[in-house]
Parts: structure tokens; sequence; C-alpha cells
């Protein structure tokens, strides 16, 4: 087990997590409370657009750590892969205006595609991509994602599998996501973060709910699933990762709480519980 | 791809699939729609009594293909564990008097237990148990679970786990449950069939929804998700697997159906999607 938190000078929170708060009160409230990161999902940038949203992150003391997200690479032809491949266009223009150094990637899947066949599509568009968000100077993070969303979401749902991509791709400008709640399961985990080592850009950190009402929107806080998420820090961490720890829940049930109050429920969780 | 079903010769459904129907009323209602085999889970012999099922299973024309379930061995205290024990040595005499070669497993998982010491106790518990079995002429099949179940329903994730612990027991008496539903998305799967070769039992099919709505009871007719049934058929096939082919849906939806033509939806489904 690595060592305990002992404050939150790493704490990131993903704009999602708070969703029902706007993009402004969320940087108004993270920072009050003290949290060091923000990690920006694009839908949160149309109220004041990219510009503006970019100088209020930049007048705050947050860092910007993440955009979410770009991806869904997969289409049925090839018009719908270069709409996606500009609709990441966009996502990286907008990592390097509001000073995010990565996109993370859900890369996608088609219902009744063979996964075979959209991981060769995910993987011919990072290779068109890589080297625009180079000349971003923007990383691009793939997010493994848990299999049950292997039928619309993503077609790489292993660490293993995403690191076969990275070493396939062997560009400096890509690398890992890597979630717990995705993660967690595997029982090749640990070998494949030892594999992985310094491509892992970040780490995503909630918990899984006993039962889970919802395939989408039913995570849990830290420490109150059933995520040994200690164990699975320590191993990132064992590889020299020592970025942001970023919570990123998508909860009917905290979303319907005061989110204030919730930012303190996720301090204490995170300092008890990661 | 194998060659297309053209009769429902091989056609087994589980008692589970048809839930609001008693066991009495599916034995005749299978039988009157021609179809092979049943599965018998577990609940459905309460009303009548083993040996009463038994009885009407024998005098019905179809064949008992498995009993559904045993398992759930891992638990926080030997008291538990050993309690499971029992729980499934009922279920193999269960089998042996309603003439099931096989009991299919849930193997268990505890909230917050590592998986690896769940998948510990599972294998001790295999080991205490296959002799009893063999004695009994009762196999035990192993159902690997998808992983969106690793929380409290089973630590055997994946076919490859599966395999390992089979190779590891070396028993006989233990093999697989093959279902496509919590197989479909892993990359390793038609290699790990090839493993497996005669260790598979039994194959079970579904279809998954997109969107899935419950992580339980939203499965789908076959060729009604995005599953790629007859492929991994061939796959199974490939290895000698020639035994039924049970259908396993739960299902809000089509329990709140008409359970008579819901059969004939099977057939359908059965005959042009597997």
């Amino acid at each position: 087990m690595p060592e305990k938190l002992t404050d939150i000078s790493r704490l990131c929170i993903h704009s999602m997590t708070t969703k029902p708060s706007s993009l402004i009160e969320s940087i108004e409230a993270y920072s009050s409370a003290g949290i060091a990161g923000i990690t920006v999902w694009r839908e949160f940038l149309d109220e004041l657009g990219v510009k503006e949203s970019a100088a209020r992150l930049a007048d705050s003391d947050l860092e910007v750590v993440s955009l979410c997200r770009g991806g869904f690479f997969p289409a049925v032809d090839a018009s719908g892969r270069e709409a996606a491949l500009d609709e990441n266009r966009r996502a990286i223009e907008q990592a390097a205006t509001i000073g995010a150094p990565m996109v993370v990637l859900v890369c996608g899947a088609i219902p009744g595609q063979a996964l075979t066949e959209s991981r060769k599509q995910i993987q011919d568009a990072l290779g068109t991509l890589l080297p625009e968000a180079q000349a971003a100077g923007v990383k691009l993070a793939i997010e493994p994602l848990h299999p049950m969303y292997a039928d619309d979401r993503s077609a790489v749902n292993t660490l293993g599998q995403a690191n076969d991509m990275v070493e396939a791709l062997a560009h400096p400008n890509v690398g890992i996501a890597a979630d717990v709640y995705h993660l967690w399961w595997d029982p090749n985990l640990e070998a494949e973060i030892q594999r992985a080592g310094d491509s892992i850009l970040a780490f995503h950190v909630s918990d899984w709910n006993t039962p889970t009402l919802n395939l989408m929107n039913d995570r849990a806080l830290m420490g109150h699933g059933c995520i040994n998420i200690p164990e699975i820090r320590g191993w990132v961490e064992s590889v020299g990762f020592d970025g942001p720890i970023e919570v990123e829940i998508f909860s009917n049930r905290h979303w319907a709480s005061d989110q204030i109050e919730y930012l303190e429920q996720i301090k204490t969780a995170y300092l008890n519980y990661v």
C-alpha cells in the first residue's frame, strides 16, 4: 500500500462530477474548497465559449488537468470517421486554448461492428491525429473502458489493449488514462500497469456500488464501494506516476445533492479512501 | 462461421428464461413447442419438491441439460464457507435426482474482499466438492461471469480465469459453462476457447441490448443485440462442442410478455441468429 494522502494538493475534480454546477460555479466552488485541479468536460465550455472559459480558468488558481472527452472514432462509413476526426481536431484545439495538457479519449464502438474492426479504426484515427496533437502541444490519453461499455462506447476494454495500442502507435503524445472504475476487476491489472509505465498520463478514481442500479450514472464516492483504490494507486505510483488524482463520479444520487456539501464529502473520501 | 442451424433439435431453454411459468407449465409449454431440452433453476423445484419434479421431467420428452445454479463459495469466515459447501452438496444431490449431468456454478464474490482471495476460496471449495460430485455422477461447470458482476457474484470474470482454474483442479468432473453474454467482449475469447477444448460443458446464448437498462435483467433475444453469436458458436464447435444450445435470458421486458408467444420468438431467434 502507498503512503496515506495527508493533504489535497493532488486532488482534481471532473466538472462532470458536479454536473449541476456551471463551469463558473465549479471554478469558484473548487477554488474555495482548496481543490488543486479541474478536468473540464467539453459541454461545460458551451456557456461562455472556449476563450472566455479559458480566461476564467487562467484567472483561477486551478490547474487544468485534462479536457474530457475526445474519441468515438469508429463509424460505419468513411464520412462518419472523417467527421469524428474533425470533432477530435476541435477537442485538441479547445484543450490547447484552455491550457489542458491532454484530451481524454473514450475511443468508441459501434453496436454490431466487430470490436477488432473498431479497434483498427481507433488506431488509424490516432495515427492521423497524433502529429496534429503534437503540433498543438496536447497529448491524447486512451481511457480503457469497462467491458460493460463495449457495445457503443469503447472497443478498448482492458489496460492490456490500451498498452497494445500505445506500443503500436509509438508516439510521444499518446498515453493512457487509468480509471479504477473501469479496471479494478482485471486480474492482469498490476502487470499491465507495470507494462504501461510512464504511458500513464492520468489517474481517475471513484468506487463501485453494490448493487449498481444504472450502468452509467451510479458510481460511488471512494470508500463507499468495493474497489481497493489505495492498492491501485500504489501500483500506478510504483511506476512513477505522481500527477493529479482525478475524481470522476457520474451519479444521479450525488447530482441530486447539494454540490458544495458534496465537495466536502469528496475531500473526506479522498483523504481516507484513496 | 458455422453451418446455419436448420432445426431446433439442440435448443434448450432455462426455466429462468420463462420465469413467470412454473416448472410444470414450462415442461408442458416447452414440450408442446418442440423444444429439446430444459435447464432447471433450483427455485423452480420448490413447488413440487425435487422427487416429484424429477418424475415430471422424466415423464416428459425434455432432456434435462443442467441444474442452475450452485456456487457462491467465498465468505468472510470459515462457517460461511462451510455453509456454502453444504448448499452445493444439496445442489449436486438435486442434479443427480432430476437427471441433470451438471451443476452450473456462479462462483461468488464478496464486496471488498480481494478477488484473488475469493478465487482461492472458490478453488478450495471445488477441490473439496469434486470427488463428491464424481461419486454422484455430476459435473461442475464454472461459468465465468461478465466483469460487471465482479463485486458480489463472481470473481471468475474471463474464460482465461476459468481455464486456469480447470487446469489447476485437473479433475474429470470440472468444466466450463460458456455464455456469450458474459464473454463476447473478451479480445482473447477465441484463443481461450481453443485452450478450453473439451472442458466446455455448456453453451449459453442471449444478446446484449444497447442501451442496457439494468445490470441483471435486461438481456435481449438473440439477434436483437450486438453479440456475434454465430461466430462464437463456430469457435466452440471447432473444439468439438456439439451439445445443447441453451437460451438463458433474464429480461423484465420479456417476462412481462405472453410466455407461450415468447417461446415462438425464441425459436425464430434461435434459427436466425444463433
